[in-house]
């Protein structure tokens, strides 16, 4: 809109601040996830192999949480630069075909489409989970799933398993909608704090600023941004360091 | 009874099974009483501060997930190596005193009693959580809590709100009881399986042998015990390394 | 030099790229940091209270390898977004004035100057520990130090101790210089053949296209830089997904 | 000799204490063997594929630290328990046959021997780099790798490079004598601490009792055991919590 010249007025893009983009989906979608999934399905994570299919934030604290719990996690990746870090923090990097084959859980979380298709369930292991925290609806191909299936009933709530022709079983949570969402409570509650805080005090600045400001997208001014993290770490028990009036003036002067 | 001469058939200390003991209470009780906390309250771990109380298997498991999620952890411990292992693995190590006015989430797993106490309630942070994965209902002194408090709701589904005359509020999980039975669904299925598994082939073992055992306390023969582990693996994708006739000669020279 | 119009040839911002800077400082300082710390004084980090001084691609390194043997970690930052991030990855934030008085090793890693000052010297326990990772000389105030001391000896090679008034002792490690540099090899080899590999692809595209090229600051080309990390990761055995021609028609019509 | 009646004095089996094995293996072996193998090679970690033969204490401690460091590790074991505690805690359990073909670095810590044999190195990748932590020099079979070489230089201090007829390269740690005696300086000081503490007590408990104990071997006393605990404590900032009344007398009950 704004670069149509379509924005009248000054609004602040405020998914930009980091107060909301640095915690929500790594930390929060993270581990809602692992709840959503260990809550519906009471199955054990140690010693299982979960492939955790792309290693943007979602994926970094997937992987990260998993492992937490016992698991060997198996990275699937087409980014280099993530895949080299993925290696670099331990995970093993393999494309989707191989990693079908050893996976007891696969969690997507790429924002893309398509990642769990049919050529994958053809020969994923019996019982093998799968569950969706990445794109709406389009991550795990439900509808090639489904096609395959010779059978598929509800084996628990939230949790559909499809029983292929060879007898193995595919289980797929929430359908593969985001399970944290649609099986759970979705963000834990100071996550959502601190995404409310980003908004609340947005709209704030825009009302009192509101002759001051042209029209066109703003970013929400540091200060507020880091007023926000320094309360939730207040709130934690925990307390920055204060740069010193020396340290203050070689930052400046270095930049 | 073996002691006094009154047991007059044979039986098998099925919980002496390594497969039983290993794995139950570190692995299967620290999943599912984190599942239980996080699905009924909702809130986020990273960066809290929990203190565990108790560093045997239960708290073991607890400490080592509970920081998988990013929370810091206090151990609260009475016995010094106990203390000096998990110190050695990074965790701190206090006494309740001082642990009580840190901590936003408080986790008992001692098998003892009367760990969080009146003099505890009475300096926790405004909001601290409560929950119980020990002994069934005493480590959490819940009458003297009632007592010290103003007003006391169900702030939740498994949560008790107390607040105290200062305005204080601490939330405890499932009354003191076992968090991850009574707020949940108790051990993941494949402890179950692997307690199930040593407690059907006890009784197998049993019968297929009564003529020839005398009456008294036997151990789970060693290899149906290994049996049951070499089971698990196999279902994992794991797999054993086998010992050469030569390393088979040197353990049994050594010994 | 561009911004004045003096730069006359086109030149290639190596250090910009991503094979460069997502994996030396965090990786290869931090690995080689502990590595020069253990090897030159034989301490165990089981157990002990390590400071990091500074959040960035560094002390992340540093906080997380630390952790990894064991040591409780403090993390010292000024900026509220990666104190929040260093609390949500479990760590405890505090300002030096208060670190100081717990620490056991202090490692410093924040590119600015002053960071450990006399009044944290004060303060300090029997045996503390002072390393730098961070900025040339001058992180540890090394002239206060020497000067508080009423005796300097080198107690190890690369490491001098300073003994204050109070019987206490300090320890430093190469002098307040670098440490894995001054006391060790420095960097890794594999973080080594990343930046060279940079390098010499920068200077072999820039003698390839010096015709085409217009004098100025240029970006290694994304194609090169991806080339770089895919040998590397070929090398480590770990293999990336290729994107399908479906979710490459997504990705560019969602930008 | 207690057994043949030929011992005549009254001896303390020192090695028993707690405060001796429970800390040297697992975190003195583990980090001074990373130390060493880091310095005398100057390899990164991260990334790399660490087999780790034998999950006892010495593995335990390789396997945590080196994923410290963001190595993927695979465990090579015999015993079904230990390899299930393996993969419970997150690590892939492989026979050796497997590991040796995807292995970067290789770790023995078993106490066996003929762990790292022909067959192995005759599939091991071009660089794979071997060392021993574990029995003094028969765990890697380093005769059978001298005569399978076609070339063999010390292409480092402390290390060993093989060229095999195909080409490859094997680099062999202090020719696969202890690690990190060989190649480095043993326990960190702390842990010989605790050890020459427990030999120490020993000897002075012996002397003061000598006309009270009768000829044999005996324990330590828990008490003596437990101060050297607690000093360690101490030592690193940490404090117990003192049992109530109440909780001895339930304890005393209970057992």
């Amino acid at each position: 809109m704004e670069r149509d010249g379509a924005l009248e007025i000054p609004v602040i893009a405020a998914n930009d601040a980091r107060c909301k983009h640095l915690f929500d989906n790594r930390y929060g979608t993270g581990q809602s996830t692992l709840t959503a999934i260990l809550a519906t399905t009471n199955l054990l994570l140690a010693g299982k192999t979960v492939v955790v299919a792309g290693y943007g934030w979602v994926g970094q604290g997937l992987a990260l949480y998993c492992r937490g719990f016992g698991a060997r996690i198996v990275v699937v990746e087409t980014d280099p630069f993530k895949g080299l870090e993925a290696a670099s923090n331990g995970f093993e990097v393999r494309p989707m075909a191989e990693a079908a084959l050893v996976g007891d859980v696969f969690l997507t979380g790429t924002g893309s489409i398509g990642i769990l298709r049919r050529e994958h369930f053809e020969v994923m292991k019996d019982g093998a989970l799968l569950a969706n925290s990445g794109n709406y609806a389009h991550e795990i191909d439900v509808a090639a799933l489904s096609e395959l299936a010779v059978e598929e009933r509800e084996a628990r709530l939230h949790v559909t398993e499809y029983v292929l022709s060879d007898g193995r079983r595919i289980h797929l949570l929430a359908k593969g909608a985001l399970v944290n969402i649609a099986a759970s409570d979705g963000h834990p509650v100071e996550i959502m704090d601190l995404s409310f805080s980003v908004q609340a005090l947005s709209i704030h600045y825009l009302a009192n600023r509101a002759a001051e400001l042209a029209p066109g997208v703003h970013a929400l001014p540091a200060d507020v941004d880091e007023a926000i993290a320094r309360a939730r770490l207040d709130l934690l028990g925990m307390r920055l360091e204060e740069a010193t009036a020396e340290q203050q003036e070689y930052a400046r002067s270095w930049r």
